[in-house]
């Protein structure tokens, strides 16, 4: 018989952080008296997932639930109560003040130890004429249940979708493949700010190629029943609104008790996720992390951290002492056909934290080119100078980019610099990757650059090289290069440079380009050797270039710098 | 002007070691005079794709030349020439003396340095009768369209393999994908030794399930035309016959200059992949390389080792010195619908390196279950005890197996620890991951091991259990439980268990299983929790157990040790 007394663990939030702190707490104390509770009407349940109810992807909604609190009973004897909400914390007292939503009935709970998991909610902003529509956020299996019931209940065609981050985007993906006629409005220059401006203009691309309506740069000032009435006058309408502008993490009761929040509402703890008060604990969306490359707080509301979060406090309430090593926000996102994927800084983080910092930007095949699903994979590499740290990475195509972002992830962890990136020894065969994989090729890059081996510019430039008239050289055959190329670009084809020296430039800076800047770069050594020392690779070359100025010129309707778009 | 007298290099072998050292260097060196030779009708030819002519993956044989003479020439001033056999090194002289296959001509070629890239041939073993069979090697162009030709002219319908390494396997899978009826015979127990045997029983289960004869544990003793007599006494008929039983590295000639060459044929380098000889390096598949984790040499036949090799011995004849870090052996294969990839040491390695190691068997599904296209991902962890040293792993499953193994690698380049794996951040989303990748899965359960929290034995003992009638409680749901069960095991599920403790016994091991272990791992920490200290957790469970046993009972026709086979 077990003598001692059982410890009694509280977890406020019963989803992805406080349900794994759950399990594993009885994984390790099988007498602990453990009380869930959650607000809502589920605990238990795949956030991530919920998007893809609106494409039939996830055939019905019961399923996004995946335990029962009568489950969390009988597995792990687990007291697991939904629409209970936690209102106030008394910490001298050990006791949380619970409302019972379904009865009203209101009581306190006792805790030895407590753990805040309560996660944010949607941010609805207060616009002219939103209460008049039907607007719906998406962060609970009811949210996407009322959405997903209105939609097909009404007859609804056409919906709105504000914000552009991962739900925003995912909602406006599902909705587009489930063909709804979609439009997403976001205020930032771009969507998915985990990408940079010049990366995510593939995705910009993929949203428009799949009839998604895609506003950026533009925001909400009024809305008339569904339409939208936007900043710039433009008239979006709609059945329907889908509000994904943002979250705020629901930590006014940690505020109220005193415990440290941020001015952003976020919780700080130690590096044990320990409050100010030795007693309570905080994870998930609702804490302030570490960036592992910076060493700096940061915000990050992702499913995996909240869990390894989860996990780590259980462990350090039964006495095990886990290391917090901070995080990347390592992150994916399916576009369409297209999937995309990050790790660590992007290069505006970079730019922002004031690191000295270059980027490799390659675009090979994400496998064996005969394979006949090969595909172009466009990969970035960011990494310090001069020490070739890797910062970050992002990689975006339509095979597998979230590979390559996992390994970088993964040699980031190790303080890795472009060098370990190159020797990586990665699986080959050719249905997955080629014998050097996108990721040693980019580090290849990156070495080169870092050894002074050439020089380059990178496709946000490109438009101001042409429209200022500067001398680019295109190296690709003549087929290709009719296709289409850079306006004013001459065209030398690799095969006949060496005989054709003396028509390249040596009184002012020339530019190489061809399809991805790989040939343009064998160019470049070519004609270093030669004893020009006036030529730089233009990074991304054609198909980089194209997909960056695809959107913006359809968009704008701005004169392309293009003759014809690759890609 | 360029004054200096230009290096001379000749390179023997124009496949993927020779053709990436020879364009590596004129990057390095535009004014080098650079020689590549090949005894063969190509230089530069995907050698790893030849296998996917034959089911029209790969849909003209020409495509699989990714380079000419011709384009050697013109784009990098790369004298190639095919059909052009180096029989000899006289190295006071410092020439290469060639036979021109083609007209039979014979020369001297001088070098400065000389690069050897030989390869490797396909052994044909001298088999009774082996000369009046259609004996065909897959190893170059010429050998696949041979194949290729045959089989479509002659009407083939049957093809025996004999050989289940990597290129067996694959021309038996490209060829059933094709529609021919393919026999693979394999004289080892198994095929695919880079996996270890409890792993590749689920390839085996593949090839049966997609029409393959296999027949491992047996080996030809007679041809009787295309028709094999097997040492077992067992016929296998057929119409041509691919010969895939291993290769020989061509390093003849390098053993005749008096290099150091080992008893099995590899070349023998230093650091910079130079032979005895300084102006002779090696690469490829006719060298010895070193273990990245055992220190070891070996051989490996991969193509990305050779080009990272090529690269390096580029760059240390231009005076740029490149690290040699060993290799892991990191491998991959689509098996018709399934990924299988591996990377560092087998179980099986371990064993025979004399290492103490254990590993995590776990078959967590490769994305978030509600995804229409998840499937369980076997992934076994192999690590060094105590330490927690990761020194190998293996996956295998429908969903992205690769990725896993590309991450493991990475993290075994750092020296990482099981602990490393379990903090790793990688990418999720739904369609991609689960929040704990399977990665941080088997990391954690492999922690578990380590911490002792928990015993457990391996899918390879279940069989003398259940033959020894050990007692086996099967935790998982009364309708699973029916579906298939190990015989004698007694049911009690999860959320029963607490209220039936006196139904398990204290006074001998109890072994805990479920589907895949994961639940019967719960199992154990509650019944530790209430002092049993008897328990013991059948790793793989009954998923685990059905593939490894499946083929086995299949081919011998024992007794299963499971009512229903699951998976």
């Amino acid at each position: 018989m077990h003598q001692e007394v059982a410890m009694k663990v509280v977890i406020i939030g019963g989803v992805a952080g406080g349900a794994t702190a759950a399990t594993r707490l009885r994984r390790l104390d099988e007498h602990a008296e453990i009380v869930m509770l959650d607000k809502g009407l589920h605990v238990s349940f795949s956030n991530c997932s919920l998007p893809f109810r609106l494409s039939g992807a996830v055939d019905a909604t019961d399923k996004l639930v995946m335990m029962t609190p009568q489950a969390f009973a009988a597995r792990y004897a687990i007291d697991a109560r939904t629409m209970s909400e936690a209102t106030a914390i008394d910490r001298a007292a050990h006791t949380v003040h619970v409302r019972n939503l379904a009865d009203g009935s209101e009581y306190d709970e006792s805790y030895d130890k407590l753990i805040l998991s309560p996660g944010a909610a949607a941010v609805i902003p207060p616009i002219d004429g939103i209460d008049g529509a039907d607007v719906f956020p998406v962060k609970t299996v009811v949210d996407v249940d009322r959405l997903h019931t209105f939609l097909t209940s009404r007859g609804a065609r056409r919906v709105s979708v504000v914000g552009g981050g991962f739900i925003g985007v995912e909602v406006a993906v599902n909705l587009a493949e489930a063909g709804y006629q979609v439009s997403l409005v976001e205020a930032a220059p771009q969507i998915l700010a985990t990408f940079d401006h010049d990366m995510v203009q593939i995705l910009h691309k993929a949203m428009v190629d799949h009839g998604v309506d895609l506003i950026v740069g533009d925001q909400v000032s009024r809305f008339d029943g569904d339409d939208m009435t936007l900043a710039s006058g433009r008239v979006v309408g709609g059945d329907a609104v889908v509000m994904a502008v943002g979250i705020r993490p629901n930590t006014a009761i940690a505020a109220a008790a005193g415990l440290d929040v941020t001015d952003r509402g976020l919780i700080r703890t130690d590096a044990d996720y320990r409050t100010a008060d030795p007693d309570i604990y905080a994870i998930g969306d609702a804490i302030e992390v570490t960036n592992a490359l910076t060493g700096r707080p940061m915000a990050l509301q992702l499913a995996g951290p909240a869990q390894k979060q989860a996990r780590q406090v259980a462990d350090h309430i039964c006495g095990r002492t886990v290391r917090n090593t901070g995080y990347l926000g390592s992150n994916c996102i399916r576009v369409f056909d297209w999937n995309a994927a990050g790790t660590g800084l992007t290069a505006a983080q970079c730019e922002r934290e004031g690191l000295r910092y270059d980027y490799a930007y390659v675009i090979p095949q994400d496998k064996v080119s005969l394979m006949p699903d090969a595909s172009p994979l466009h990969l970035k590499l960011i990494f310090e100078v001069p020490t070739g740290r890797v910062l970050g990475a992002q990689a975006i195509g339509k095979g597998d980019a979230v590979k390559r972002m996992d390994v970088v992830a993964t040699a980031i962890k190790f303080g890795a610099t472009v060098d370990d990136l190159r020797d990586l020894e990665l699986c080959y065969a050719p249905p997955f990757s080629n014998a050097k994989d996108p990721v040693n090729m980019a580090a290849l890059v990156a070495g080169n650059l870092l050894d002074g081996d050439f020089r380059q510019v990178h496709v946000d430039q490109a438009r101001g090289l042409v429209e200022s008239g500067a001398t680019i050289i295109d190296v690709r055959d003549p087929t290709a290069f009719q296709a289409g190329h850079l306006k004013g670009a001459v065209n030398i084809p690799l095969a006949q440079l060496r005989d054709r020296l003396d028509e390249v430039p040596r009184d002012r800076t020339v530019y190489l380009n061809c399809m991805t800047s790989q040939t343009s770069y064998t160019a470049i050594r070519l004609l270093q050797g030669h004893g020009f020392t006036n030529v730089v690779n233009m990074a991304g070359s054609m198909l980089g270039i194209s997909l960056y100025e695809w959107f913006t010129d359809r968009t704008t309707g701005r004169e392309p710098i293009v003759t014809g778009y690759c890609g």
